[in-house]
């Protein structure tokens, strides 16, 4: 007899389990169930297809059962797994459409239930036009309601990278957006400057942005959605988007004894086996390592679930070594209208949480070659560790390329690279890809300047803190028109030609803060004023350019 | 009396390493000498001012003598070392202006001469427009020549990258361009099925190239070059380029006693030190090390020479452990019209005659999700050492995003790592930047999947040379449609989908090789036949869409 492999959900990490499973043992038996109508389709590309820049619907359903069955692949859509009995190694559904429960034994089993939207408990969520979106067929729906009933007001409630996608694209189809964030920043798992920049960037697209802000209530007319209430004021909505985060969805494991962990993830070992034998979990269900803390975390990523399915796929009729995922880094990268943020690894908060003693830096730099056509800004962020140099995070911000040098950074955090491994770094240089010394090579130069104390820099976030403080001086040494432009509040304008000769004019004893447009004006008056005999010295990092307030 | 630093050269590295040593050593007296007219221009634009994608001149020369002022260092153009006595510790050095001779003192000597174009020593080389691309003069010259003589033919003599991006650009001209290469392909450094992808795509855009030919002579009329000839065609031309290949600038350094290694290129240390104490070298006229053969090794690239630069600078007067370069990989981008080309590491060629037992992969991919919007087609060829699964070298090409893989490929082999450790890297995941599984980690999996023995491959140049091969059968697992439009001579077409049903038409017994588009559909029609019995089996890797060669 055939064994048999049964898989419960069919998006991402249970579609990639069963392909690669049957791909390992071409006589498997193997099925799949899902409760939804749809099968493996690009749960990534919903806010793009509401946005209608992928047109069609089609171009997130590419598969469907026919298509798995030439894979020798059994998919039972609308088929919910309601019970699973690990003693009689047997599952039980139930047929959605029909309402027939069904069993299906098993001597493999995956758990790929993913994750789902957490809906806040506040009146109003049953009314029209009140949407979460997870499954193809919100994105459906949601689009449909665009497009069809003259939607013109939507309120987004929850500022993470979903909320901020559909808030993108409901106002790329001309919808006024309102987005509300209970936390003091948008992009939660991103350091508060760049969330800030970010913030900036939306707002000057049109969308509205309150953080420190918290949804109490829906109201409605005739059954349809009128306004969101919060805290503070009340939002006409035509259409209001629930995205305040999503958790595991794990009570059928739960139920059926399978150990829980991290955020209530199914906690799984490096091979995607859970406490029960022959019950192994994938994708968003299931908890994942943090690579550079080895700390339980959830990051629940398609690119995730995809490895993680490939991972449990190999471990179920093992050939030899089992194969591993040691952990992840919860990489992310967003486009936002026209600027891309990306992320990976620890954020300074993380890292401080997490014990580190750590040294950041701020740079802005071009993404290729300044002079050649379409050269455009990036500002990276990156977090080092100072005991041993390793790099712990980054994330990086602009209108430029930023999926480049994350990912290079993921690979030298991955792989336990210093600041100095990424500073010599052999990368591609032409003037349409990048510039000779790229900007992970600068940023992490930078940084290993910091590390040995050539140069010491504050961050906007400690700066802006600070401005009130009479003790602290800032000289800004753009040129005079740059500085009248727009200054941080009550520096004063000596520029770095003149640094050496207007020496004078700064109190050498006193908290001194040099400022430039990018830092590297400042890092050089920085040199120059240390040499002179100015003691407490730093330069803001980054400059104006990534200062994320008001200048005056 | 302040410590003298003088420097030979001034475009990248010798600027570079001005430019750090004097914010190491803010005391240091440091003066640079150029036999040019202009100073840290921008060598890798030039090609693309020829083309008018680079407008205008000042975007190549940002920098002069004054603005080096403003950094307390001395530049000195149009001032040519003529001899360098270490005994004396001073360098001698000529006026070109004046024609008077002076005397530098020095107490470290930076060399970074650079490189220089190999002229081919062929008659008629003297003719006006008949140009070489090394200096940013050279640049202007040839764009003059280009707009103001109404120039309609161009043979460029040499398929490297200069010679290419001179090709483009001409042609972006309105030029007509003829490209001439000695060896059987453009691009020397990459593996001949790239090359031959890249040659297909200039054509289509225009560019006659004729490999495996010799320039033998040029023709003029009135001083002015008339036509090229070749060993088997002439070719009209009113502009000649030739660029076949750079040499080290070493003459003076040799002349002084410094030892030279690598192609001439003058032997340095990982700390930039010359076998004579106190004199460094830096960039093109300096040795390289590669990072993965550990051997002696040169690439002439203004990264590299940035690079270099900083670590000398470091290592003029070291405060504490020496700064250090342990090699580079000779990392490349190349954009050519709508493609670009990328290579990092060891091509196939490299790894085996370093005595590597290697395997190598061809695997077509998106580059971002393949529903979204611009998303185009990349080739990644990876090659990976047997004995330890490490990454040697990636070559990538095609419409999409290359310098994003290659840089992610430099950063696994710099760090040591495998394919084990590329495939479960986590990479920025979403539509507008990445697929799911992105191509980095689809080819690394391809490549583990062949080192283990799941899969074997046959590369496009093996089943050429195969194809006249009477026991060879080739099987085409695509639909009949596509096989219609173009499939490799000879082949069969058995649909995927009719692989089971169809297997008695394929000889269990003969040599097979299965086609796809891809290699992803002929991957699974090779699971599906060797269970089936089928022995001798192995699919072409990176399908027709890799294939070089003309399908009939
Ligand atoms: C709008 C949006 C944008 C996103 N963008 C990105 C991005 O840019 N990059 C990125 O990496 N990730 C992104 N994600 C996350 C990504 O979609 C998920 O990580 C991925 O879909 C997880 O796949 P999964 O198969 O583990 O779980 P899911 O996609 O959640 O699929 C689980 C499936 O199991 C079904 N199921 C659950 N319980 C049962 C049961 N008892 N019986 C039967 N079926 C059941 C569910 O209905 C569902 O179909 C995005 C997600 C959303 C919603
Ligand atoms: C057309 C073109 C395109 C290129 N594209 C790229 C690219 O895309 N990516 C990349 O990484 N690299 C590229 N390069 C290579 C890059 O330009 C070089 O690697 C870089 O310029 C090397 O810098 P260098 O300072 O070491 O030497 P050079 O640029 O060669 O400068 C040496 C300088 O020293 C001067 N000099 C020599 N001898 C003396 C002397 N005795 N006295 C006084 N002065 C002297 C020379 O006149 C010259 O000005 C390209 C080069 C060219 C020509
Ligand atoms: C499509 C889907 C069912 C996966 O099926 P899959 O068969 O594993 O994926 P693919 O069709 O891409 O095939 C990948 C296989 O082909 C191999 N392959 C790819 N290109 C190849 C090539 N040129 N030559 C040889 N093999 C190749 C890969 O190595 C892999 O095989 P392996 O895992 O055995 O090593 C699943 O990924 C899916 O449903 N995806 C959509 C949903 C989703 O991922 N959402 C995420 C958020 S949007
Ligand atoms: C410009 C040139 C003279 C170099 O001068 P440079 O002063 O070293 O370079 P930059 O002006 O970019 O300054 C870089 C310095 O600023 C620092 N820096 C950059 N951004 C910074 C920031 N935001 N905050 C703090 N420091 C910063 C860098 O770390 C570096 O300092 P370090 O080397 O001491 O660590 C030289 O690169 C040159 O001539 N280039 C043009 C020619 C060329 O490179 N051609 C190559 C082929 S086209
Ligand atoms: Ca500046
Ligand atoms: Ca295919």
């Amino acid at each position: 007899m055939k064994q048999k492999l049964v898989v419960i959900g069919g998006v991402a990490s249970g579609t990639k389990t069963a392909a690669k499973a049957i791909r390992e043992n071409p006589d498997l038996d193997v099925t799949v169930l899902t409760e939804e109508d749809y099968i493996s389709y690009a749960g990534c590309g919903l806010p793009y297809y509401i946005g209608n820049v992928i047109k069609e619907k089609k171009h997130l359903t590419i598969m469907n059962p026919e298509k798995f069955k030439d894979k020798d692949i059994t998919v039972l859509l609308r088929t919910r797994a309601e019970k699973i009995i690990p003693g009689q190694k047997k599952v039980i559904a139930k047929d959605l459409v029909t309402g027939e429960e069904k069993e299906f034994p098993y001597d493999k089993l995956v758990l790929a239930t993913g994750a789902k939207p957490i809906v806040p408990p506040i009146p109003g969520i049953e009314l029209k036009n009140v949407y979460t979106l997870r499954s193809v067929t919100d994105a459906f729906k949601i689009r449909d309601a665009v497009e069809k009933e003259g939607i013109k007001k939507a309120v987004v409630v929850g500022g993470g990278f979903i909320g901020l996608e559909v808030a993108e694209n409901l106002s790329l189809q001309g919808v006024k957006v309102t987005l509300v964030e209970l936390l003091d920043q948008i992009l939660p798992n991103f350091d508060k400057e760049i969330a800030l920049l970010a913030e900036k960037h939306l707002k000057e697209k049109g969308i509205d942005i309150f953080t420190c802000e918290k949804a109490v209530s829906i109201e409605g007319e005739d059954g349809r959605v009128k306004a969101l209430l919060t805290d503070k004021r009340k939002i006409d909505a035509d259409i209001v988007l629930l995205s305040i985060g999503v958790k595991p969805n794990t009570q059928l494991a739960a139920d059926a004894g399978i150990e829980l962990g991290f955020k209530g993830a199914i906690k799984v070992n490096e091979n995607m086996e859970t406490n029960i034998h022959d019950i192994y979990a994938v994708g968003d269900c299931a908890e994942n390592i943090n690579l550079v803390t080895g700390k339980p975390a959830w990051f629940p990523m398609g690119s995730t679930a995809n490895k993680m399915g490939r991972v449990a796929a190999l471990n179920l009729y093992p050939k030899g070594e089992k194969e591993s995922l040691k952990g992840v880094l919860g990489t992310t990268v967003v486009k936002l209208f026209d600027i891309n943020v990306a992320k990976t690894g620890l954020s300074e908060r993380d890292a401080k949480n997490a014990g580190y003693n750590i040294i950041t830096v701020i740079v802005p730099a071009h993404d290729r070659a300044h002079y050649y056509p379409g050269a455009k800004n990036i500002i990276t962020k990156l977090i080092v560790d100072k005991a041993t140099h390793r790099l712990l995070g980054a994330q990086i911000i602009g209108e430029g390329v930023v999926d480049k040098p994350i990912d290079i950074a993921a690979t030298v955090i991955t792989l336990g690279g210093t600041v100095e491994d990424m500073a010599k770094l052999d990368l591609a240089y032409a003037p349409p890809f990048s510039s000779a010394m790229s900007s992970t090579i600068v940023a992490a130069n930078v940084a290993r300047n910091k590390l040995l104390g050539k140069l010491e820099g504050i961050s906007p976030l400690e700066l802006k803190d600070k401005l009130s403080d009479p003790g602290l001086q800032i000289i800004d040494v753009r040129e005079e028109a740059e500085y009248q432009v727009g200054a941080i509040p009550g520096s004063l304008n000596i520029p770095l030609k003149e640094i050496k000769k207007r020496v004078g004019e700064i109190d050498k004893q006193r908290e001194t803060v040099v400022v430039c447009k990018l830092g590297l004006r400042a890092y050089l008056a920085y040199i120059t004023l240390k040499h002179l005999g100015v003691k407490n010295l730093r330069i803001l990092d980054g400059g104006v350019t990534a200062w994320p307030f008001e200048l005056e």
